[in-house]
């Protein structure tokens, strides 16, 4: 077994560990979030702590209203520019807590008087420093390259959040199935296994999804990209529509996260327009409609809400980045050139 | 001739039009985001347009200060949210200001009492009726599906906006040169036209940039993929070194784009890096240090502010996804499946 897979099984414990150690500060950072009456947050993230940035602007414009902007942190280190980011909260999110420009962004932050918050799972780091608040993944040591329980832990956190600061009870009871149905989800691992043998030789491939799984698609496809060396591009199924759907000819492979919810009927539209022009797809979803249109259906055998969806939609995402690597004869645990830890400035 | 590249060539012209028709214009806007002490700026676009919309978050936020947000569309159309905007300056991109979801976000905006404003290249559309600005391209009605003319001179107008909003005399007097400096990057059509022979059959590729350029990096990235039906994504060298890197084998092909500027240095670390592997690299510069390194350089003639040098870096890109279309034996006006307004709900 990889540490990997290890890893990706690890998660429905790493999901309960999570609410249950850090609902009491997330509690209170909610509080103070309220009590500074904040109107704008802003983000810093790499990589795949960008893809939880990505669900984070999702999740906050939609239950608390607040306008959310991913930070470029070329543009404070770099640039060396001093954005107003007085009355903003800024949360930085960095598994090792050692993302130099991340960490450089909360501290140009902290300067200018922002509430500061990170996600991370490493304590005492460089970003911890820098943070009011603290939240950590408690997710245990991650050993493979390709992040997956550090993932999801902070997109845990990051619901968790948004639930005490909006109060939505969706969210919060919500959260509370997440590690059994994670489980559940998880069993789709023996399929998955079967049928990435047909896809042994692909080259590259489209990964679509729409409004808040579209962290689910460019995490899909930065774990593939990592762990199999292919093409895989995210789009949203909107932009898509744009401009990219022309590279699609007979037989290109296109992977579909579809859960139920607002963005399924455009999603279900979608693999409609794709069948005409003869596209290869792979359908992850619990309706029948659309998996119906699938070349290789994956049932996804639990009923989430769609805000909470891309915790566990991510999670077959992570299993096929997994096995596709193996059966290419490749070692998913050490992808050519990557280390655990990217130091940009 | 194609009608792209007829396009291509319209654009020095474009230029110096839309600066001498739109300067008033944006100098009015520029005192009413004073006057009203914007601190926060949302910015809706699609495709291409959202390309603008990213050169836009670095302009303003590193001359203006002010943190500025790509509104994700579906949140306001799919999930119905209503976001704060009240205070914010909206802007919505869309060339032909018939993008639905764009044209929904400003008319939240609006009735949300946000300052709107609006960069199109058609009057009187349904964009349009939702601003209290509308600046126009000026650039001629396009008829190739592929933006070329209508992305830089939306450019243009960003930057125009941002050099009367910041008084920045560095983009107000580098602005009057593009014109000229425009003609003389386009004499690289040449070049171009017999380097791509070596490229006739590449079926996927990294676009490579950073800061200012990421979203030259985007728009290059899309003009290919949309034109050539290649697999080609755009990476921040930053992001890239965080896992995706790892595709990278012997004769990968990367295309940089490198303009003098703070992000120099850091893409010459990129190139060398690139060269250990054994990647195959197309790299767009000016600077003889990072050419030395490609595996086919193409110079590009002229001196220009790296905040500006996003609307001249992109020329060459813009020709090389038309010629390479070509010489695959492919139609750049024609993109399969592809029609020039795009109604995303």
């Amino acid at each position: 077994m990889t540490l990997m897979l290890e890893e990706i099984h690890q998660q429905p414990q790493a999901f309960a560990r999570a609410v249950e150690q850090e609902s009491a500060k997330v509690f209170v950072l909610a509080e103070a979030i309220r009590a500074r009456q904040i109107r704008q947050v802003v983000i810093a993230a790499r990589g795949t702590s960008d893809h939880a940035a990505t669900y984070a602007k999702y999740l906050i414009e939609i239950y608390c209203g607040v306008p959310v902007s991913l930070a470029a942190p070329s543009v404070y280190t770099l640039y060396s520019t001093k954005v107003d980011l007085s009355g903003c909260l800024v949360i930085g999110i960095s598994q090792s807590g050692q993302a130099l420009d991340v960490v450089q962004t909360l501290h140009s932050a902290q300067e200018a008087g922002a509430l500061t918050a990170c996600i991370t799972n490493v304590q005492d780091s460089a970003l911890t420093k820098v943070s009011d608040f603290a939240l950590y993944c408690t997710a245990g040591e991650e050993l493979a390259v390709a992040a997956t329980k550090t993932y999801t832990t902070s997109l845990m956190l990051v619901a968790l959040l948004v639930a005490h600061w909006s109060g939505s009870s969706t969210l919060l009871e919500g959260l509370k199935q997440l590690p059994e149905q994670a489980s559940r989800v998880l069993s789709v691992a023996k399929t998955i296994e079967t049928v990435v043998e047909r896809y042994r030789y692909i080259q590259e491939c489209a990964v679509l999804a729409r409004g808040l799984n579209q962290a689910t698609a460019l995490e899909a496809a930065l774990k593939m990209t990592e762990t199999s060396y292919l093409m895989a591009k995210a789009y949203s199924m909107a932009d898509f529509l744009h401009g990219p759907i022309a590279i699609v000819s007979e037989g290109f492979p296109c992977f579909l996260y579809a859960p139920d919810g607002h963005a399924y009927a455009s999603m279900v539209e979608l693999a409609q327009k794709l069948q005409t022009r003869g596209a290869e797809m792979v359908i992850f979803a619990r309706s029948p409609e659309i998996l119906e249109l699938a070349t290789r259906p994956i049932t996804i055998p639990v009923e989430v809400p769609e805000s909470l969806s891309p915790i566990l939609y991510i999670l077959p995402g992570q299993l096929w980045a997994n096995y596709l690597s193996v059966a290419r004869g490749q070692n998913p645990d050490r992808p050519r050139g990557l280390t655990k830890v990217t130091l940009t400035r």
